[in-house]
């Protein structure tokens, strides 16, 4: 019964691996694990095992199940999938396709591929993704459903639901039940669940939610869906301009948004460059053309740490002991930037801090950095002072109070200044702040030093 | 009419904010700003006041929209606006939310006044919240629905209607209903689309969907929640140890959990201890008291950076020029550590990696490393070079080499050990690992420095 769960267990069938048993050449077993596991657990096998052998296990699947599995890779995997397909069943797949994921799936596909895939559709499903295809990537017009079945508002209870019942089948869902006037545009929503709960003679009119949640199908695509989870709807109506509905996103895809988002957020905090592919399916090369041109930045900017210690090479040749205490220091700013940093980048994300709280964030990190440095310098007098004595502790205690003053308002101000330029925040990575504060923290340190030590 | 999006824009209503208003005792405007808005931009604007500013604020509301508004709060704010309201309003507000909120939000209240709330519900609200808060903090149990509308497999569709119809209302959700047997053994479910869109007199049985994904109400609910997110299922059936259904998890609460759990992944990659608060209603010492304990511990294991240093002192004196290059090693170490361990993170998180994948992931980030590494030495040495010359440049690209892929390697390795112990391995966080790069990477560091110079 509920043994689909814990999810990559099987309820039956060979325990090892698709891959191995792929690799051992071993077809009748293939058959028997893709029989035992479920769509999504098949999917996720495939997508870890690469070009040649997931081509081969997906041909094994039969045909009931394959568009399922199918729907559950990622658009990249589905791509690769297909290239070993012949035309036929190829083109059956494409077509059982809801027009958002075939969108998506285009995107990845090579031009040629992608015209040869639009010229095999029917000719209503090639209306429809040639529409979608119209819209700037990544905004919710490319992954909202254009299959809607959309109300007029003057029918009763019964009447919607024969509507319903006559257009919903080709509809991806008939929970959510956009409301038009005669010109398409938007005049609220009813759901499924009051049509259903409610007296067959009753009007539409006095069940449908005015003003509802919308969002533009050129706003970007994630600010939709957090708008979803903001509001709790399953669905949310799409319109153009004149404000006449194009679509609904459905909680699937807002779903797939925000993991796609957070995903890239992650990502962009550690200093890589954001990439959708699955990661145990990545080559090495692949990996490391992620992350290379973020770390080789940060490495040149880091070079900036090389000529601030020359600079200051005439202060540790007279107390030589200060070098002692460079890594941990600029650690400790590093820390307290990328604390700052992240916690405003997911605020901003989620949505509890807007570009115009700029000066507010300054004014709280600037204190909260006080109060971290403050603490931290308690435990930097102890130890400077066991190492190497109270001059150079003292050193080390006051440069933690600024360093960690200076790092979190720097931390938390990036992220805020990108978002007023109009730059993504989450591109402002704990690296960079750490990179920046690394070499501001040395001068912080090296001044205090003189002017402490009087050198 | 879509003009509810921005989400910030008010649609008419005073520009300013609401703090401000109620700050200035402007009661009337205050009114007109609450009756302008959508309940989760009220939400919000609440969460940003604060403790006495968003009482009065609350208390403004007219009472059709006050639970809208409520549901949209989180449960420490809930806690908060209840702590000041009358026993009648408050018992009111409480009585309509649903268990699974009610049940998170008391877990924010003192126990004196959980007990005097649980008093002051209806019986049947009164066993619901019961039961749920039996189930263990972090649990499907805990975010699941328990009014689920559950079907006996023989009906057709026209009785499971009525069934719908009877006792749909006070249901959370409708659109998924599961299928039980005598003994309230989940045997599959059936979606109310299929009911409408199918005859009347068409058996139930032969719409199920048999062995569907299902959650333990014991399961953590991040993992409930993102095996949603891998099936598409819009409701989740919740079962108990012997497969008897107990509720069923939504998928706005599922997002829900989906974005906190991000939320905590974010704060502790950032070395955060995690925390639901709103960013801008936490006052300076807790943003500081969340970030003390991990800086701390952070600050004190970078004292081994300092005995490092120390240790090598000889060395250091003999070739004064090593000091310059010891925050860019570190910093490029640091960097390339906490991209792997983010990366892995992460995957581990949506699922793409697995415990079991720890030697493959030791094998592909030790190679990505020494390729990242090769790269940067490159660099290096040109900078080292045009700085201090050829020998303490070759020192410095053979470290860059070895220390980028002894970094990838740990930060891979480290949250699929933790995984391993059964430990979150978001814990692992990239300062941790930063840190521990730092001082291990001295140590290669000033071993390749006496290997190469011949000191």
């Amino acid at each position: 019964m509920p043994q689909s769960y814990p999810r990559h267990e099987p309820a039956a069938g060979p325990a090892e691996s698709l891959r191995e048993i792929v690799a051992d050449q071993r077809l009748d077993d293939a058959r028997v694990w893709l029989e035992t596991r479920q769509p999504h657990v098949i999917a996720d096998e495939l997508a870890r095992m690469g070009d040649v052998g997931a081509g081969v296990a997906f041909r094994l699947l039969d045909e009931d199940r394959a568009p399922a599995v199918f729907g559950e890779l990622e658009p990249v995997d589905q791509q690769q999938i297909l290239a070993g397909l012949h035309d036929r069943f190829f083109l059956d797949l494409v077509e059982g396709m809801d027009p958002d994921d075939r969108v998506r799936m285009l995107r990845e596909t090579p031009a040629g591929v992608a015209e040869r895939v639009l010229a095999g559709l029917s000719p209503h499903e090639r209306r429809v993704t040639s529409a979608l295809l119209e819209y700037p990537e990544g905004s919710a017009g490319r992954y909202m459903t254009p299959e809607v079945v959309a109300l007029p508002q003057e029918l009763t209870v019964e009447q919607a639901l024969r509507t319903v019942r006559e257009e919903g089948a080709n509809a991806e869902t008939v929970y959510t039940l956009p409301v038009v006037d005669a010109g398409r545009r938007l005049t609220g929503i009813v759901e499924l669940r009051e049509l259903v709960l409610n007296p067959p003679d009753m009007m539409v009119a006095d069940l449908v939610v005015t003003e509802p949640a919308t969002a533009y199908a050129t706003d970007p695509a994630e600010d939709a869906a957090r708008l979803m989870t903001e509001t709790n709807d399953m669905n949310l109506p799409v319109v153009d301009g004149d404000g006449r509905l194009v679509g609904l996103l459905t909680f699937d895809d807002a779903v797939e948004v925000i993991e796609a988002a957070d995903t890239e957020d992650f990502a962009r905090q550690a200093g890589t460059a954001p990439w959708t592919g699955h990661y145990m399916a990545a080559s090495v090369w692949q990996l490391a053309r992620y992350r290379a041109l973020w770390l080789s930045l940060l490495l040149i900017a880091a070079t900036l740490t090389v000529g601030v210690t020359r600079a200051f090479e005439a202060t540790l040749e007279q107390v030589a002991t200060l070098a002692l205490f460079i890594p941990m220091l600029i650690g400790a700013g590093g820390n307290a930037g990328a604390q700052a940093a992240t916690a405003c980048v997911r605020a901003l994300a989620v949505g509890e801090v807007r570009g115009s709280d700029l000066l507010k964030v300054v004014w709280r990190e600037l204190r909260v950095g006080l109060v971290l440095g403050s603490l931290l310098a308690l435990f930097g007098l102890v130890v400077g002072t066991l190492f190497v004595g109270g001059d150079v502790a003292a050193v080390v205690g006051i440069t933690l109070v600024l360093i960690c003053g200076w790092a979190a308002t720097i931390g938390g101000t990036m992220p805020l200044l990108a978002k007023r330029l109009r730059i993504d925040p989450a591109v402002v990575s704990a690296p960079m702040v750490t990179t920046f504060v690394d070499a501001t923290g040395l001068i912080i340190y090296f001044l205090t030093a003189k002017a402490v030590l009087g050198i």
